[in-house]
């Protein structure tokens, strides 16, 4: 396994990559929901490519940018484990060079939910992605279901810049009580991650009504909201049903939606969604 | 000569091109500036690709998207007399299909000058580059200096965006009487296209009186200012005296400095510029 740093040396050890090249750009602080989009690389691809960087034009100014978890040496150790061909992990000043000033934007679709409650955030992921992939110029690329509207807005986004990328969007994992895998859960305490198993809760709720017939958006937020809430630790930012595909809010009868949520435990913040229909 | 209108068929036939690869990016209606470009890209690269494509986005509402000169047959007959291996012509719908939301922009840089007279161009242009490269994956791309704040802009995204392609700008063309050949020269009546050589002449006037020891920056645009204003045709939009990175308007000694204005002749707009010092 190569790491680097520079784009220079980037671009010096891709040329020599066996195609098809997987990327999975990551934050670092890597769990199993890292991996599997590593696994899935592996299994599609000939070299698979993991960029390491906690992009801090995502952060809001009150977020957690400078808080963010980071553990390199235990990062590089479970990716040389997988068969990681190479790992970039570029510094600030690498990717946001003096005199930065181009900003790549999905407009509408990062008005909706995650772009609502944090505004800019969006700028920060489609201009970073825009970069690994410039730099990396990889043949598929990993995403997690996880955060369903970056998915949305990626799979946009290489659409309309004409990038040739596959975007390869994998399924959430989760711990065994059902609480979604996120680098942000090592922030709660022993009783809030007790009580942010109510999210996943929430969702199968949900789903479960649901299938039972009860098919109106509003009812459908009505009920994770009231499981939620539900949780005296639980405090609500959104509960959503979504077009999952332009992510507008639904109203009346669904056939087909993403349900999803963001919900704060004292200051940490975790998001959790499913697709119904 | 091959011409093709998707980026799909595009992408099949770069793949066969000798590299490097040089792009000469246009909006057709060729003159002689667009032809020294494809004259330099041929001196400097095994292929030549030249896009002829009159970019929606780049335009505003009260601009010329709808008039603006068209002449593709002669184009052709021109790019093939000069060995060019690919003219690549997309539609409006290919380059923006319908639900297109992604722009690129290049903030500080396009407050100034033509950006802050035509609100939204330099978007228009950022984008539509972006994704000029990206479908093209060019080794090289030739644009003119007439357009001096576009390479300015253009130099800053590639940089910005890790894009991997050199960008070569080259000298104004001139009419035999000064005038920088545009595109839209052929809007002008006889009188006007008569009166327009006094852009070229004010800015030799600056360029001299430079040379000759002015080189306070507001006497240098007083300069072009006066010259401009005896000519009663003219109706000046803004003259500048800049630094020519930045593209920030100076102030005090100047040693090296972007002349640059605009100014209409009835409801054509032309542009022009030196550098001095």
């Amino acid at each position: 396994m190569i790491t680097v740093n520079t784009i220079k040396d980037l671009r010096k050890v891709r040329q020599e990559l066996s195609s098809p090249v997987g990327l999975v750009p990551t934050m670092g602080f890597l769990h199993e929901g890292h991996l599997s989009l590593v696994q899935k690389a592996s299994e599609d691809c000939e070299s698979v490519l993991v960029s390491i960087f906690v992009n801090p034009t995502q952060f809001g100014p009150n977020e957690d940018f400078n808080t963010y978890p980071r553990d390199i040496e235990r990062d590089l150790e479970k990716l040389e484990q997988h068969g990681v061909s190479v790992v970039w992990m570029p510094e600030v000043d690498e990717m946001y060079p003096q005199g930065f000033q181009t900003w790549v934007e999905v407009k509408e679709l990062s008005n909706y939910l995650e772009g609502k409650e944090r505004p800019g955030h969006f700028k920060g992921v489609a201009t970073v992605v825009t970069k690994l992939f410039t730099a990396v110029n990889p043949d598929k690329a990993y995403f997690g279901q996880k955060d369903a509207q970056q998915a949305v807005i990626i799979k946009r986004l290489v659409m309309d810049l004409n990038i040739p990328v596959d975007i390869v969007v994998c399924p959430i994992k989760r711990e065994a009580d059902g609480l979604a895998m996120s680098s942000r859960n090592v922030y709660l305490s022993t009783d809030q991650r007790q009580a942010a198993t109510v999210l996943y809760r929430s969702l199968n709720e949900a789903r479960q009504s649901f299938q039972a017939g009860v098919t109106d958006a509003e009812q459908l937020r009505e009920i994770l909201r009231e499981t939620i809430e539900s949780e005296p630790l639980a405090e609500i930012q959104y509960v959503s049903c979504a077009n999952p595909a332009t992510l507008e809010e639904k109203n009346g009868e669904v056939q087909l939606a993403l349900l999803s949520l963001a919900v704060k435990f004292g200051s940490t913040r975790l998001i959790d969604n499913i697709i119904i229909g």
